[in-house]
């Protein structure tokens, strides 16, 4: 399974040169994971944060912008998951606009407690619905 | 009339203290007024940019912050236009989430040509438009 | 007593436009308050936040922006106490870029306890602090 | 040759964990590249974008956030360039706290011009100065 969102270029996204200014790709690769939470883990980012006192802090990161995106394009932000360990996830995403793909990236994080700033087993109720956007799960 | 939409608040938007960081409000605002622009004015916010190479800055701003918005709430943005003279606006907006206005404001712009850096007054085409926005026109 | 820092306009801070976004004018005069209790009160801001887990949130806010400021401007940005209160506080900023006023603004926040979420009067040392800053204090 | 700047974690840049929201880094790594064609390679950064009309978009990018960073932090980050093609440019970069490293990364940019939309050459008095901060140069 895969993860989609639209989502259009505001001016906030965009530089002086008139395209997105490239950490704004991570800030939207990361609203499309807490959507992925939220919608399709039934865990609403949210509460995960506030209550569960857990987060998914990043702690590698790959990217490639291939193609320029300008103020007011809607983009098409899909992700799968690449590897899930024990605590830790690598997402890929990638973005669409027209026909091109505009930029790709591999995203790994940790699952950690917000209290004991240590990394944390993912649960198993969790986990087996992390698990159904596995790509080619073997 | 009056132009709404929901909005989802985000780990981008949120400070340490686990509520929205103020200026994160002015660029929900911005967002909504783009959304106003595409969706209701009939002129896509990006293309007045790029093409029209139109843009209408703020000048003045006044906000108030009622009661505090959490990282995963949805809030309610509302404008309506509250003045409208030969090329600037005078925009009120506000933000409910559950039963409180969590926040409200006055955001003024300029229309402005990007080449010449003037001021330029609205056609009548989008005057028109924006006139249907005006709270209790008279 | 006035607290003054020069801070440059970076690519993060600017628009489409190729001047200033004005929320990221919001976002200057923060770090502004906050390189203010570093420097100026003796409360270093992230243990304020961190340790003794009070806040500072905005609970108003007036702003003119007069004149545009572009990428690579050094802007000198100023802020006097304009009111104290028990809890509260109204600072007064200015941004100067050449022998222009950039923009003006007031701020007032309220001092918050991050845990109860209610306000929290200043104790009197910070408070002694602050008040060399009042503007004309009578 | 090596070039260093400090810089202090602000609220903007930290999010609801209280430590510094990815996206943030690269918001930093860009501002310190700035500073280092202003400071380092007598091409004030402003300029080169509003009157030479050029820009260095990112087109790969790699990253690992080692130790958390938190709110009031002070970092030592550091640049030099890995590699320089014709024009294309890949810029190593490491962000020391106490004695710690926590973040390094590479960036690929490359010369564009903003109005044609395509690769530029760096032309050689610009080059020269590139060079000095090549790593190991053979």
């Amino acid at each position: 399974m895969r993860f989609e969102r639209d989502k259009t270029l505001h001016f906030q996204h965009c530089d002086p040169a008139g395209i997105i200014f490239y950490p704004q790709y991570f800030v939207l690769f990361h609203e499309l994971m807490e959507e992925w939470f939220t919608a399709a883990l039934n865990t609403p980012y949210g509460e995960y944060i506030r209550v569960q006192r857990l987060g998914v802090p990043a702690v590698k990161i790959e990217a490639e912008f291939l193609t320029q995106a300008f103020l007011g394009d809607t983009l098409r932000l899909g992700l799968i998951c690449e590897r899930l360990g024990t605590s830790s996830l690598t997402l890929a995403v990638d973005v669409h606009g027209g026909d091109a793909c505009r930029a790709r990236g591999k995203i790994t994080v940790v699952q950690m407690s917000l209290e004991s700033r240590r990394a944390v087993a993912f649960d198993s109720a969790l986990r087996v619905r992390m698990e159904r956007f596995l790509h080619a799960p073997i």
